[in-house]
């Protein structure tokens, strides 16, 4: 068994990663960081694992989870993880990071969105974990970068057609749709239940962070600079993301071509399900699993494909996708710890 | 008291109808017809209004309707609509269709995605009813094919930059979210709550019968041939729709002619709200009430213009403007029966 | 035209306030208090309403308030209320108070259950707003407690039969059922989205402090002292209360007794509607209405009457049952700002 | 492995049979029956299950199940599963039937709310499978009447309680709050999503199915005849159940017994989880997971217990309960294939 620690267990990425490592068959959950909830029980916190996660939560002692963790998940908000990540490398300890932090090449991309980066040396040791698309640079990492809930919807798709210039680079639109667990535990009042329930906005219109790390990834996918138009929106929904991506076909370029380059880049994944002709997916159908279910349709007369994802924020946007990379880092099976079947409803 | 009637007065936009209607200062409501529930009193349909209309419904009989009503909503699946009007308008009542067979000029482009029209020669007769762009000529009708929801909240902030030519009239796309409502009432498993609730999903992805509504009307406020991409989403909400459109600057465009357009365009018209820059739609803003607001934000390094339209799909989208076409055609104040006010939460 | 404030603006009851005064045809919304959005524009932070109310907010200062209203609304939490009203009352205006403050006359069961009273000498002179119940002292009152919402869906189907005695004093069991706005607008980790969406809970169990409130305004129906079993629960919705109400039926009474009682009661109150016998009542049908919907049946085997009673916990529960003393006290027709029909879906 | 069936496999209590079934240790989902779906693949009707159940429904034949089949789900409406199950049994097949049709021992009383009883020589010989309660019959029986989602929530914490007579038998009130998939998966106005959102209703108030059931397992509890007042309620959510329980204490009872009782009976039991003192039930920390929490609290002045239970509806109250029974039956360990871990948001 192999022990790993959580810091940051208490919010909703956190306790998404204690959910599936509590259940992970070659793990022990040895640590759970909470700066909020030190000494409280977890399940005092999230009483749906009374019985089942009763260790308590401790305040961050890098020291401590050094000595009680090999492997060490950071469910922190960005600029926390900088500060921790170079000791705990220097221990010899693997570090998945589900924050901004180690997710660009490029520190300066980073700075223009987030503040001045105090650890850029590791930038080029860290691997960005967007599982399927990097799988052998995982393979062989010691640090990831997680990649965001946003940017995994928006990249699963676009990244082989883009690096087989099925599509063209410019002009592309991404039309993403997120439950509510993506703005996280704390509370305020415009993520209170009265302030949701029934409703649909977007915000953050032409002004969101996700942007660069789409771009960077796009623009190495399509060896072009690339800047896409991203517009994220609310859901009345706790998890749970779609992302409806408009882009311009190459010339000559026909559905045949777009169906066999998915399945040539995903067949052999099991957690991207390119869905027949006849379906499309619907967050609910991924909710509480780590698939990205991915479906396209051509808008002919204006050369337009439309690619349709959809994945559960928490899991394959966040912490599954990150038990995903640890399986992967450790050479275990893909799957293990993440095969529990969908809720039919 | 004008005397107005409602076919079809028991689905859910002839139920809107019935509460609007049934608040209006100068109309009687004095027949409801509804196959379904014929002789049945319309408060044992919707309890809501119990004691307040308990009229009983009655079956369809084009005689008993013409004998107790001067102006008739028809809140009708599409076909049966232009079936009855030819008679209706011979009788000399005033009619407002809320289904698509008197929303096209062009007999052939209903057909194509409908069936062959029966009554064509009354297209030319029939205005369109977005209230806020074709005011004058509702003004002096006799017939109304009400606008769909879809094509309102598109054209309602597009319709204006086309006729300036503001923006492109190529490449546009319109990424529209609809609440549960808008499928109506009649029993469908996927309509069901478990089905709806905490998913989202988008469906009928490049093949929307709005498509040919929206072009036709776009298509003549750019004085050329439009096809813009549409994908229509599915919220888990009752009411209210946002409509996420992406169209791309013409040269030299910058953001205060586009807000100058709308202004010009709006700044006399009740129902729509041209929010201050700061804010964004919500749908919840406009639930239950017959205003469109409208936001939008310039992705410089696209061109892009984004706008955001939120609506009610049942007022705005359907009943509350087929009522603002009411009051335009008898020469009303606008907001008549339209005035209650938004709730905060 | 009376000018008439509400201090506590902001909090949900006092923004439904806000709603239903600016719509009221007799009189002028001069003044709103709230500490937390002073200078903010109303609209700013109930964005519904843009361009509707968009007066600025203002700090709280007694003095102002009297300067520019002659009857005043307190939205506040408890304990604040007392520290103002004895100014506002030397000062001759009228309040409503929707806080626990003012509304019990023995000022040892207020302090039991929430603090020292600091002016008890004023609540002999309030009156308990139960609209239908007190309406007589109502129309004489200068200052009124306005009931709980817990207690007005529980007090308004079991005072009359109380009164009659067709029901046992002993052994009632209240079982409500709450909308998430009760639970006031302040940030919390329990009412945001995620916690409450697609769950449902029991909260203070035989422990809550509406508890007083019902026993002794039921004691005084019964004329011996009642101590009633009640138990909260929070349901996912925003809005809307349900109480199913359990008590045991005097020797001999049957169900037209009761049907008599409770006719004879409301039958000249516009606001409450006895359900025919064949429907119960649900929340939506009373959504955004001052309506209280009451319908019972009998568990013959046990003696048992069951009665179940809807309302909206904001409206009749809080601000449209204000509204309705209001227009009691100032001698108006009971329902005038409260006619809005309901939604039908 | 054994192979199993499950008869009735696209309802919503047999689409959970099939996600846990699918993923459990020991079986192989041999035969899915579905009269609506016959031929169609399982996963075009739960696309969540793409990929992973693709079996194809077939038309029911009591032949080829028993050929498949080792051990036989039946997931129907009342009445048809007793006219297979005598069939079934002469194959010598074990049975788990989740309708009513098996859960009486006295015809009559099944009669009495049903229809007449076709196979009444085999209510002997079926065993109630409230698996808490009557587990050693289960694991000795062939016949299993898997009990109701109201009655389980309502009987685990009561039985224990009457047993030993900590409560009075007379005076119980069950007042149950269900979520909609307890209506199954046929489309009915009822339960659409624009019916259901957003409100709170209580149904078949004083007229329920259940309440037989109840009475008939409490009473032999009691070891007197029971008749408890029963009151169902729908709440806005697709999962769960949560029932709040009046009883009266016995005389001089007292919090440590209750807790010392329930403790005494459920501490070995994995699935039933009594909460510590501090803690209540909420339906989402039960759900997808086959637990039951209970808690309880007293009403002193009353000397009135309150007992409050949650489980899913879908599972404890159908599908997982069945599960559970058939690891009784067939010698496995009771969580097999139920353990997955709850969500923690």
């Amino acid at each position: 068994m192999v022990r790993v620690g959580v810091v940051g267990a208490t919010g909703y990425a956190g306790a998404e990663l204690v959910r599936i490592l509590a259940g992970h068959p070659r793990v022990t959950l040895s640590t759970l960081v909470s700066r909020q909830y030190a000494d409280v029980p977890f399940d005092a916190v999230y009483p749906a694992l009374t019985g089942l996660v009763d260790t308590a939560c401790t305040s961050l002692s890098v020291e401590a989870v050094c000595e009680t963790a090999d492997l060490i998940f950071l469910a922190l908000p960005h600029k926390v993880p900088m500060s921790i990540v170079p000791e705990l490398m220097r221990q010899g300890k693997r570090v998945i990071d589900l924050s901004a932090d180690f997710r660009f090449r490029n520190a300066a991309a980073y700075e223009a969105f987030y503040q001045p980066h105090t650890a850029p040396e590791l930038l080029a040791r860290a691997v960005y974990g967007l599982s399927e698309i990097n799988r052998d640079a995982i393979c062989g990492a010691d640090l990831i970068g997680n990649p965001g809930c946003y940017p995994t919807s928006i990249l699963l798709p676009l990244v082989p057609l883009a690096r087989e210039k099925l599509i063209q680079a410019s002009g592309i639109v991404a039309d993403s749709k997120s439950g509510v667990s993506g703005a996280g535990r704390t509370a305020a009042v415009a993520s209170m239940y009265c302030e949701i329930t029934e409703s649909f906005k977007a915000y953050k219109v032409a002004d969101h962070r996700h942007n660069p790390e789409i771009d960077e990834v796009l623009g190495r996918a399509f060896q072009q600079q690339v800047h896409l138009t991203f517009v994220p929106h609310l859901v009345p929904m706790s998890r749970g993301m779609l992302s409806t991506v408009y882009a311009t076909l190459a010339d000559g370029v026909d559905t045949r071509q777009v169906a066999d380059c998915l399945a040539a880049q995903y067949d052999a994944s099991p957690f991207v399900r390119l869905l027949p002709e006849d379906r499309l997916p619907e967050t609910r159908f991924v909710r509480g699993t780590n698939y990205c279910d991915i479906a396209f349709r051509i808008d002919a007369d204006n050369r337009r494909l439309i690619l349709v994802s959809a994945i559960d924020n928490l899991v394959k946007g966040a912490a599954g996708q990150a038990v995903q990379n640890m399986n992967l880092m450790l050479g275990w099976e893909e799957t293990l710890g993440l095969d529990g079947l969908p809720f039919p409803v």
